[in-house]
């Protein structure tokens, strides 16, 4: 069910898996949470790009971040000027390539991108979810993906890919469903969030539940929206996104006007980029959406169950593991990888580690980078090998 | 002018100020400010500690940092269970020893803690200054700070001391009155901030501003206070004060509870820390102190007077420099301090620099640590000895 359009003459580059039509998945079987509830019905959002085998060997599913959805590639509409959020590592030629890999994309459950999420209808009460919407974790993301998977014919995944967050989905993949998983590649992220990370979402979070317009997430039966407290939180989460240098190269000490002006409008050029980013945000994305990812970013640890040994944890796992970290990248810093990479090798599995070089911080996983894309093309090449997918189409051969 | 009581058995630790009271100086001469306006009339509240010699040789002068006070040693009441913010330097046999030195620690002007400031009577227009108060900038610090000295009769300092922000005034000092002073200690400062941390303070800075209880800053008037965007503030500044790992070992991943409670009360126990330490600054410090100390902060930058060079900014400067950075600090790291003595060394000025291990990040400036102790020790004991100042008294002396 390939549903880019990769035609030539498309108007898009050469490597862009072109345009492409969301998908939803309906799923009436209840699905138990962690938290002990359970959701009667859900549906996912998702897109593909590439063409599942006859074998249906060659899926790749990626895993989002904080803020990410399912359109990780290619265009909606032939106007769009932006692609997807990981166009840059995903198409023809690109570390995930859409010539030899179907890959599978979703917006997770709690999202507010098209999954069920708060912002859906709650069909208990005839009302939007809002904060009654159950607080998701990682594991509940795991089991919501298996389900997509098995709606979608997948038995085994010849690859989960994923960031930040998302990298940390594909680490509970490994051993909640260690048959499903070919290969796992986790990149800028970390086996469970410090204090110091916890401390960042706990400032987010009371800037948004302290807006007097949150309304205690029933925001939008008061048709409004706490935007000051997404902006605020957005605004936050950026700095910690950026390495100190990256921003200092960017923006310095630069001024918009030539001279101070002793007052509390925008003066600097880093206080106009963090506005704008937080004002976009803030109009863009879900407040009760934002809460509960963050809250599956605080609640993730898969060592608890082994008494804080993450090798214990990470016995069930039977594939190999790509980690790559990022020089700059002080949200998630490399230190964060090499503890699971450590506790990776303590429990015999195989994994390959790149620390990549890079001046971008934590956004440095969406970036490309020449060093990055060849270690994770090096990968998913030899994992296409170990699967006996076909080599990818090449110029001469379209 | 001494206004501590060191008597013996007053309860308080031999090597305690013991009990102080707080003096206020009133200035009638405008004072030009650098955004153009003037003050017309302002006060000074102040605290001494030990005495000024007959020569008037041996004052030093301390400079406090974003949210400190004159309130910096000893006890106000007998009940007091808490000294003042610096109790660990200053005193008898501390590295600034009140046995030897005449301490003067002030509040500076636009502060909220008795120095003429937002919450203070504006006298043109007969109600409280609020939002009002001019941006003050480091350099009217020094200036106000050079009419107390006027006032005390000091005409020049044995040294000028400070922490962060107070360091920022001390290098000032350097430039504009290099002549009255005879010794600079800058700790755990910075020769001009970073897009990060200017990155930080619009954070804090957007959280109380967009506050609905600010009123533009006239929420006095309102009879309220832009309290949870001073909580956020606090929040934010506090997780940069600390080290990572000073927050992992304090709080970790530890929860109050036994189990997750999957919802958003307090969890986890750097989220109490966080809440708690907001609250209580929300309550006791003023918003519009808080947005112009801030902002005094960003403008800082002597080097912005040569093109960016802070050599040729220094080159004014007479004295010796201590320069102390610790080595967890992610606020103002070494680097920052390494330019600052990078640039001193260029000058042709004597420095000495000590980059002290410690594990608290920023805050360490104001904990006791044995290496710090001894490198400020050593230089304010050389001061004294080159100023021909007694040794201080020993037990057996008095």
């Amino acid at each position: 069910m390939p549903d880019s359009d990769t035609r030539p003459g498309a108007g898009r580059p050469a490597n862009s898996v072109g345009l492409v039509t969301p998908h939803v998945a309906k799923f009436d079987t209840p699905l138990p949470l962690a938290c002990g509830r359970e959701l009667p019905e859900f549906e996912l959002i998702f897109e593909t790009y590439g063409t599942l085998n006859a074998e249906r060997t060659n899926a790749v599913l990626i895993c989002h971040a904080l803020s990410g959805h399912h359109h990780a590639a290619g265009y909606h509409h032939p106007d769009d000027t932006k692609p997807g959020w990981w166009d840059a590592h995903i198409g023809p030629g690109k570390p995930i390539d859409t010539d030899r890999f179907f890959v599978v994309s979703l917006n997770n459950l709690g999202g507010c991108h098209g999954s069920t999420g708060p912002v859906s209808h709650n069909p208990a009460t005839g009302r939007q979810w809002g904060p009654d919407f159950p607080l998701v974790t990682v594991s509940d993301w795991v089991a919501s993906q298996a389900r997509l998977a098995d709606h979608l014919g997948i038995e085994r995944f010849a690859a989960l890919v994923g960031g930040s967050l998302g990298g940390m989905q594909v680490l509970q993949w490994t051993i909640t469903h260690p048959e499903r998983v070919a290969n796992a590649v986790i990149i800028a992220a970390t086996p469970r969030l410090s204090a110091q990370n916890i401390a960042f979402n706990e400032v987010a979070r009371q800037a948004i539940r302290s807006d007097p317009e949150f309304h205690g997430g029933w925001y939008a039966e008061h048709d409004t929206v706490p935007k000051r407290g997404l902006k605020l939180a957005r605004m936050v989460g950026h700095i910690t996104y950026l390495s100190e240098d990256a921003m200092g190269s960017k923006f310095g000490r630069d001024l918009r006007a030539d001279d101070l002006n002793f007052g509390f409008d925008v003066e600097f050029q880093v206080e106009s980029y963090l506005r704008y980013q937080g004002d976009t945000f803030s109009t863009a994305f879900d407040a009760n959406t934002y809460l509960l990812m963050t809250k599956a970013l605080d609640y993730f640890d898969p060592s608890a169950a082994c008494d804080g040994d993450l090798a214990c944890a990470l016995a069930p796992a039977q594939c190999p593991f790509l980690i790559v970290s990022f020089t700059t990248d002080w949200r998630f810093p490399p230190s964060r990888s090499r503890e699971l990479v450590d506790a990776l090798i303590r429990a015999g599995k195989p994994v390959s580690y790149a620390n990549i070089e890079s001046p971008h911080g934590h956004d440095a996983f969406l970036l490309p980078e020449p060093r990055y894309e060849a270690v994770f093309d090096a990968f998913m090449t030899r994992a296409a090998g170990d699967l006996g997918l076909a080599a990818p189409r090449t110029e001469t051969q379209a």
